[in-house]
């Protein structure tokens, strides 16, 4: 899948330190080569001075003449990426809760997602059946009996007959290594059932709960290597009230997670995200 | 102020232990005396077991008697009150930033407020002229080279001319000593400027910003010994992007400040919110 | 399936005319059986003096005797139903988007719904492979050739085999007829893509676009014999740019009507809705 | 005021046709006078094939000359707007509630609105004294005993005087002549209390009470020469329940006015947006 490819609808992705004239000096590549711009968004990170480019290009035309004329006139160091819309191969991980599998199989069956769902691994099969009907290859890969080590290198495995773009943590209950994480930078996206940073780790209804708060939320979030604190993608919140107990609140939170995850894994997969240290600039 | 005086509107609030025809007995004495219910609700907090209801009640009647006869019939330990609908007296304390208590003036101003503002407090007189315009006395109680107590003894001072039955903190940004909070327990409310418990303590925008969240908010909740961990009364949220830097932030944040605050001092002063430990029941 | 069976759990509806002592006497009765309150909510509503009460009641009891007991001590013309806790039978009927219909079985397949899906009938058959996947009945009834009486009759063909107790349109995209509805008075239950009354009937995301909103919305409704005009049970919006067209806004507004309908499903099933002429009262 | 004065942080806002080389252009007449692009964004309207764009310039430069650099290279017909961050001159009308023109003076009061307030007019003189708090001119201009053309005229009188780039109307409840609103093209501004378009003309929050909706709101927008059609800057909304009445409605939503006032009179005093035809386009 070579993203210097013709086809029809590019997208252009540059960033790099910020200096005067970049856009001009962009435009001017485009405009040279006769393409039409669709939409443009720009960005300057000003505690890091670094500039942030997503542009979509109308046309058919010679993506390799339009890279190497554009790193002629950009600084040292740019990333210059130019990729086709299309779809993004991933893989799904979950546990026992089927709300978020659920969610992204029916868009992905009616062609919302912009995915191809290689597989699903669960480490319990209780999602088996429910993947099965959509007719995706479901892994029951059991943590029990087994070291961390063990683990992740079964699932090492099975991903490694797919080569997936990205891995999607869809209520995946465990937390992964260091180790495992390092291979997948910036590629693997987790829904916590938390606004985080509030209420990070294990069972945040729980916390929530004996907190008191009036509203909770959902994150969907880049994995690196600390619990819950890579680069926020999305979040959305729902008002509780004192009547609302763990359960409840698990039940009503359900609808948001599922919701935030969609929209995160649209926005990443229709390439409007860039990560910049420890957060998200998303160009929607 | 008597809160057993005859009136025309009462608000009855009792809560105790939970047991089997509670609210048959309750409404017994009500119906027996003839009184109207405008509306009634109840609930039980199953952890501890507890009752809490709340009850608006029409017309004139002996207070001294219902209170009796409802005694009579409760469980022993049961704390009942019965209140007018009537404006509470109130203290507001501020540093510099003028929107919350901007917001309270003005409400007060037109009567929407519920509450007989007696004095603001100022640890700086930047808010002296707004304060004025409405015509509440300033103090201007300064905390420079003074210790916490020899500062809170000021306050207290002018506090104890007004005898308020709360304190609003609107943006009042010094930290209050624990011997100052228990002798307001329940009566000290604060706007916290996060959507707790996120971004406890200083700077909580600044907070928000380094960690790249999408969503900001505001906490207003019962002051109690330990840093903002007191009940929660009421929360808002707005989103941010990555282009909100922490002072616009703040900004955007000011207005889910004000209102935030607003209506949890709506909620308190119309006698619609029970302290249950660390948390609020609230009947709206 | 008598409402008046003995189980575990019991819901208590009651409506009448208002009048001092209701709950005490409603109570009297449930204490008297020595039955406990599990919640309570009640409503006047005043420009009908109408009084509404929802209770639920823990345990086992002769259900008839209580009715009878209720019926003495109450009003003439006054409802009342002591109904179970317990799955309602549903016929849902589509049209070819997919988003509501895939919701509401994914909801039904993990025993979320509270509903037994009898069937689904479509006017295309663009969802009978999806609904297949469920093991779900699906009747593919064409309305192209026939007068809407010839169509409707087809479809109540289907209906009387399965006698749902409600009929769910998710983005059923014909108009049913009066007669059609005014056999299931208060038992269709419609989602409409728009914040009602805002943007009636046909192609409300293209009347959102052409009038330049800044929110969309969606509405769940019980249908009656104008079109768009029964009782609102639940709404919901999102916010909307300069930049999105009718068909990225009908993308987003998916996620709003599968949500907002599941919402009212929930509400409806859990017989937390009364009718009060066009309006509802939820107890929530 | 000429927009053309050299000044420390300059807008450029440009539209015209849309047409290939567009931003390389613009942005090349930046770059060749070594201007420093602080924020740029851009909008093509397909429908009507038009190219808008906002671009905030850092430093000192001859205005005159940039402008005639960027005439020079857009098409004919283009409308270019070279203009300082300043504050705009505004007169705001009232009738009798505060709420909205409260927040306004406040905000004014603390230098977060980026306005000068020259002066308000009420029909009635309800809100003269909290006007007068804050020092600026109140003109009580009764309609009573009046036409309409009688009382327009002394409005006018007044306006006159001041000679405001904007009117606020902040709550003001007559409808105003399309002769004089033709004066002021895109230069009134009107806080509408519902979510537009329902519940167009008066008594919305009676309207919306009839109704039984679960969700009100409040819209911002230009007004033209029908009612409550002009082009929308900004709404939002809040929900409420059928324990709401008309008049608890219209105090929960004062709330939600004053806010969405305020952020539409941020947006277009900032040079944010841009009317196109009945819809605006903006730039936040």
């Amino acid at each position: 899948m070579n993203p210097l490819n013709n086809l029809s609808s590019t997208i252009l992705l540059i960033d790099c330190d910020d200096e005067k004239g970049l856009i001009h000096k962009i435009t001017g590549v485009l405009y040279k080569n006769e393409l039409n711009i669709i939409s443009n968004s720009e960005f300057v990170e000003k505690t890091l001075n670094h500039f942030y480019m997503r542009t979509e290009i109308a046309g058919d035309f010679d993506r390799q003449k339009v890279f190497n004329e554009l790193k002629d006139v950009l600084p040292k160091g740019t990333t210059i990426r130019l990729t086709s819309k299309r779809k993004k191969d991933i893989i799904i991980m979950v546990t026992k809760e089927q709300h978020c599998l659920g969610d992204i199989l029916m868009r992905n069956h009616f062609n919302e997602l912009n995915a191809n769902i290689s597989a699903v691994i669960g480490n319990h099969d209780t999602l088996q059946d429910l993947t099965s009907k959509f007719n995706i290859p479901f892994y029951h890969v059991t943590h029990i009996d087994k070291s961390k080590e063990e683990h992740e290198a079964e699932i090492l495995k099975v991903m490694e007959q797919y080569k997936p773009e990205f891995l999607v943590l869809a209520k995946y209950m465990r937390i992964l290594s260091p180790s495992f994480i390092s291979r997948f930078e910036n590629r693997i996206i987790n829904i916590h059932h938390s606004f985080l940073p509030a209420f990070k780790g294990a069972s945040p209804y729980r916390q929530a709960f004996e907190r008191g708060v009036k509203i909770i939320g959902a994150t969907a979030h880049f994995v690196n290597d600390s619990l819950d604190e890579g680069p926020i993608i999305a979040q959305s919140v729902i008002p509780v009230a004192h009547s609302h107990s763990p359960s409840s609140m698990a039940l009503a939170g359900a609808d948001v997670e599922k919701i935030v995850l969609a929209k995160s894994l649209k926005l990443v997969f229709e390439e409007r995200v860039f990560v910049s240290r420890n957060k998200t600039i998303i160009f929607d």
